[in-house]
């Protein structure tokens, strides 16, 4: 069965469902940042779906990756699937600005993440959401 | 016209034509480091590739995955698509253990490459080149 882990689940937050993926927030303002969690149970790594789920898993991330950098009028989205520190299978995608945090480098374990504000959504949000539906 | 970028070029040497993608080693014995770099010209982003190239490097990038990770008995493989340095579009496939250097932090902009020795290459290459035929 299909468990969100509990870590995840405490930093993101679920914005929109997608055929595949739960798409969620990350709850840190330093970043335009989203995860894509695929809905399976018992994945740690993208060769252990079926053809079809890496398909869909692909066509997911590219259309967030695009609705992403034309919300944020970002300077690149970062991709990745790391899972070192969390084994449950899920993609970072990530706006990246030439004067951001930590450009150029990566953005994990860099410093301590700054929650938004309660009850508050990043303004990138909304339109990204537009460009989804 | 695709041409490889300098930086790339210097970094990583071409060890297969993949039907998409140069597959490269990145010249860096701290991790079993592998480069794909697809064959198009004048792209940065995922979804700046036709959707057939998005499924073929999907494709080529799963089967790197599965066949790094039986060669090298790793505990998780890392693939990102960053590009903040060299905006060219490629994606990193990386053997991660639980003892290496960075672990679970990312292994991206922390310390210096450590080259292999001249004419030497990886003993785990020769199982990977294996697993790819």
């Amino acid at each position: 069965m299909f468990v969100v882990d509990n870590r995840i689940a405490q930093d993101s937050r679920l914005i929109k469902n997608l055929p595949l993926c739960q798409l969620r927030l990350q709850n840190d303002a330093r970043y335009p940042w989203l995860v894509l969690l695929p809905k399976v149970a018992n994945v740690t790594e993208v060769h252990e779906l079926s053809l079809d789920q890496q398909r869909q898993l692909m066509q997911e991330s590219s259309m967030v990756s695009k609705a992403l950098k034309q919300a944020t009028a970002c300077t690149k989205i970062n991709v990745a699937n790391l899972g070192n520190v969390v084994s449950q299978l899920h993609w970072h995608v990530v706006a990246r600005f030439n004067d951001d945090a930590t450009w150029p480098g990566p953005i994990w374990g860099v410093g301590d993440a700054i929650p938004y504000p309660q009850e508050q959504q990043p303004q990138w949000l909304d339109a990204l959401l537009t460009k989804l539906q």
